[in-house]
């Protein structure tokens, strides 16, 4: 999916709500259980829950992973339910040498065929750039994440002054432009967002922190917004588990309508509807 | 296994040599196509070839990862066949926050029964303390990787003059000690070794860039070896395809042999044997 037909989906759902996936065998209803992959079933009927909510879905594929074989098989069936229009983003946080790199490329864009992967920057240019020979094909770069194991290296300052996630995203530049590099950065530092912009301006950010992390979704847009939205706002537990019961996915829808409703005034209040 | 296990092992064996099953389908000889799980059959042989001249393997998962379930088929039925006496390494460079983390210590302790695994730091003290809770398991941390791209953060200067490889090591010795923690050292920066060893004298350290990548053995002792040695030398190419003809098994036992025997040597000079 190209930057425009994003923008495009933003517009037209009036929502840059991204849904993550994180679901967790043993968090989804227990009724389930009795279907033959109760985690694809669980998928199924929150992806036809909240299709109309969002414009991306975000599988975290440690869960997958952690179940094996089958993990992978629920992971692949997920994939090809997820409607044409929806950006679909594997949380994988990948992060190798160049030939290793090739071949999660070719895992998660050619076999599965992902519109973006997360990638960890630590190994730098190497690391990212087989992701990036891909048409149309995204990187999600680790910049500035949500969790409290953040500071410990990403806000560092670095001998010039600037903090590591500075460095980051400026080096990043030498590598992919807005069309195939995007950033993680979590919403709980909402006032380091206005630093972000200011190095890429342009670029669509990930934000998975609002929500069960903690963030803000109006800090988020008055920091992060920029004049064709260039946000995509994670909610994964919020929204997949906001009920344990047998309305789950009617609350999930309920959970994503709200968002994409307070989205919706966002987007109007910086003129991008 | 525990520090005690594993130098014992490198006593026995008077070797200190990973063998890496980076094993590539489009590498392995063509012969062995014919088998039903061909990636298997390659792993088998370089393991009854080698095993006796290495104390440790270490498969790169996106090799079978690449491959989808069939390739965790074949790692899982590796793994098992691998001699327990022997280290084995998951080179999965994982680093998620800590729900996920636990998730990737569960597939690779619990569900695959593997001695260590390798992490990426950006993330930090909660991206890995889930595999640290672990008994007799291991968190291999990357700290300076042999790759260009490990010139573009790891080896910036921060604010107060140290390097961030130098940060991470320093950190990490919060969160775990030298019988739970290692470190991906590149053997190409040889010369970095003597500034990285006064932080952890007593650590093991894996370092993956000799032979393909292009590290000196004898520079890698000199400046890396402690008196429980503290090495382990990981070599993946240059034994498991030293050969791409019927002989690729005896191939890689040759090299795996003259490596153990310079092994032997520096293990001798430093009175280890």
């Amino acid at each position: 999916m190209t930057k425009e037909q994003l923008v495009e989906q933003i517009k037209l759902k009036q929502s840059f709500l991204c849904v993550g996936l994180d679901s967790d065998p043993l968090k989804i209803p227990a009724f389930l259980n009795d279907f033959d992959d109760p985690v694809f079933e669980f998928n199924k009927r929150i992806i036809d829950a909240t299709k109309d909510y969002c414009v991306a879905y975000k599988p975290n594929i440690a869960f997958y992973e952690a179940q094996g074989t089958k993990g992978w098989d629920t992971l692949q069936k997920t994939l090809e339910y997820i409607p044409k229009d929806i950006f679909t983003i594997s949380d994988a946080k990948r992060g190798d040498i160049g030939n290793t790199s090739n071949l999660y490329a070719r895992a998660f864009f050619d076999s599965m065929n992902f519109d973006a992967v997360t990638v960890a920057p630590y190994m730098g240019k190497d690391s990212v750039e087989p992701f990036l020979s891909y048409k149309n094909k995204w990187v999600i770069l680790l910049a500035l994440t949500s969790n409290i194991g953040g500071l410990d290296f990403q806000t560092k300052r670095l001998h010039n002054g600037e903090f590591l996630f500075e460095r980051v995203l400026k080096k990043s530049l030498e590598w992919g432009d807005e069309e195939n590099l995007m950033y993680v950065v979590g919403a709980t530092r909402a006032e380091l967002l206005t630093k972000i912009r200011k190095i890429v301006p342009n670029s669509f950010l990930l934000i998975p922190g609002v929500g069960a992390q903690g963030g803000s979704l109006k800090d988020v847009a008055e920091f992060g917004m920029n004049d064709t939205c260039g946000l995509l706002v994670n909610s994964s537990r919020g929204i997949i588990f906001a009920s344990s019961g047998k309305d789950f996915a009617e609350a999930a829808q309920q959970e994503a309508k709200q968002i994409q409703k307070e989205m919706e005034t966002l987007l109007r209040e910086k003129s991008i509807l």
